[in-house]
């Protein structure tokens, strides 16, 4: 099973914002609110929070009684622990009836008061990074049906977005396509998934092959990618997410507006050509035809004439379809017919 | 601390092979024989192995009169599982006063019988291939000290025997040195390291800072290498190794008479010169002035003329220093220089 825990994940869900002031921390909760909003019952928030999803703010007794079925971390904080402080607010959670959903390293059981009251009460602890215990080594041998990557110029820039844009709009175009997440919250929107940065480095490549196991000649996998080849800190699980993932198309997501590596302020970005030079250089490993289908630019600083601006000179600088996906429009249905043009030919 | 497990790995050990018939599955033991001999009381094998380390074949109760305090795994099965076949001398080990010493993923404690018995008995399980668990993500921030990193076109050829090799060479020019293990083998030898390959991924690089700490400027630490940038299942590993070590020089490690990565008979070996290319494109992320020191060929199937010719012709290829480290001689001597080239200049 790739993810043991894919019934609890289409669940109805509170998400739980402790008390971020930062939004860049509260990727799980707009994820599940942009891309799982139906299934997004409402927001809890402690005192000192300023992040806000725009969902209703209640309490966990009042989600319960609209039909959540968990409350979800919705925020990561700094080192991937749990703080004290939010342990009341979770409690108060298991108490209403609700299960707890994270997609941190660390354990929900790991915190004693969770694990007696879940326990007492009854309710399940759900931790969305725990990997299958059977990954096995890569086999590195080519499997049937074609798959799309997202690569990226860095962490937290579009890349589980592009992909779901990318699935949903080839879907509606007729494709046979699936999103197969990543991450956590690639996970918990999908309802099942591989937590790619949590399996042990001698597996990661053979947890991309079964993120995206053997399919249908014309059938398309959009995985979700994570990290960048040129991460001081992450590099190795994008590697492996590459080879296990032998891409035929891979689409690089760049923000115009960064210019470092986030959180490493010494690190200056790589360029998109040089992204696209190392990941057909190193794809080629395990599929010798990987090929770049174009760009997805992350513009939602920008406004729209600007945005069109840089899409435009980044497409003639490049020679390939540059789009952001989130706009949507002309730009991104050439993108979208890159991504189909390589499987007419096959 | 980087390896709990220090005090114990610097014991006296008697080598155990079960039942192996590949050499190649007894690395440990034969790394074991050839640098820390002195250490090595004996082997013990099951009647169906075909190996030998060549040192005397004696019971447990034997090693253990002879000063022994562990029976060290010195094989890996298939699938890194202990077999049924092993258990009842293991026990055996244990029933004689020695402790068990592993290095596969799967722990010792695992198997009840071993678990029961070292219970009851007083001694230790101890497996080589458990990280400290308090490993950060990677800072990617430069630190004082060279370093020196062995990196191979596939996995099994060298990377290891060369860092020791030049360790010893290096000491003995008196220079401060150590040699920084990150694979079990190695931290059995060193009696300290890190197993890189069982950290989960995203710590990966976080592992590589650990292993090899900020020191003295002009302090060399060698650093033994793991899997291959172009490895099908464990270029991730590789990677990561790369960025965390922050390697000033590395060292190719190659077989002349390889042609296909190992186990992956449909994967051709990388060049030399592409191993070059990638692992300096790559290394520039945490270190902009990584260079190639030079090659080290393993020509241990090789004739001493036919060796002499292979690294004179790749030598004249490159324009590197090459050189086989447990050959010795003039070439090595080069290779040496081209390791300490950089520092003079520093």
């Amino acid at each position: 099973m790739l993810n043991p825990t894919a019934d609890n994940t289409l669940g109805r869900y509170l998400l739980f914002l402790g008390d971020t002031v930062e939004p860049g921390y509260a990727k799980t909760a707009f994820g599940l609110r942009d891309w799982a909003g139906e299934r997004c019952v409402g927001e809890l928030a402690l005192p000192a929070a300023t992040v806000s999803t725009g969902l209703t703010p209640m309490t966990a007794r009042q989600a319960h009684d609209l039909g959540a079925t968990a409350l979800v971390i919705g925020v990561a904080a700094p080192g991937g622990m749990i703080p004290e402080a939010w342990v009341p607010a979770l409690l108060e959670a298991l108490e209403a009836g609700l299960d707890l959903v994270s997609g941190m390293h660390v354990k929900l059981a790991q915190l004693p008061p969770l694990r007696e009251a879940a326990g007492r009460l009854g309710r399940r602890l759900i931790d969305i990074r725990t990997p299958p215990a059977d990954i096995p080594v890569a086999s590195g041998v080519k499997r049937p049906g074609r798959r799309l990557l997202t690569v990226g110029t860095d962490c937290a820039l579009g890349k589980k977005y592009t992909a779901l844009a990318l699935t949903r709009a080839l879907r509606a175009r007729g494709v046979a396509v699936d999103f197969r997440a990543s991450g956590q919250t690639g996970i918990l929107i999908a309802g099942g998934g591989m937590p790619i940065d949590a399996v042990v480095a001698d597996f990661v490549a053979g947890a991309a092959e079964m993120l995206s196991p053997a399919a249908a000649p014309d059938h398309l996998d959009v995985i979700e990618g994570q990290g960048s080849l040129f991460h001081p800190a992450y590099a190795g699980v994008s590697l492996g997410l590459l080879h296990g993932s032998q891409p035929d198309l891979f689409v690089v997501c760049h923000d115009p507006g960064r210019s470092h590596i986030l959180g490493f302020p010494a690190k200056p970005l790589p360029t998109i050509e040089a992204v696209i030079a190392q990941t057909v250089a190193l794809g080629r490993v395990t599929n010798p035809d990987i090929a770049c289908a174009g760009v997805a630019l992350n513009t939602s600083a920008m406004t729209p004439e600007a945005a069109q601006a840089e899409i435009d000179a980044l497409s003639q600088r490049l020679g390939l379809p540059v789009a952001d996906p989130i706009r949507g429009g002309a730009a991104f249905e050439r993108l979208l017919d890159a991504c189909l043009a390589n499987q007419e030919q096959a």
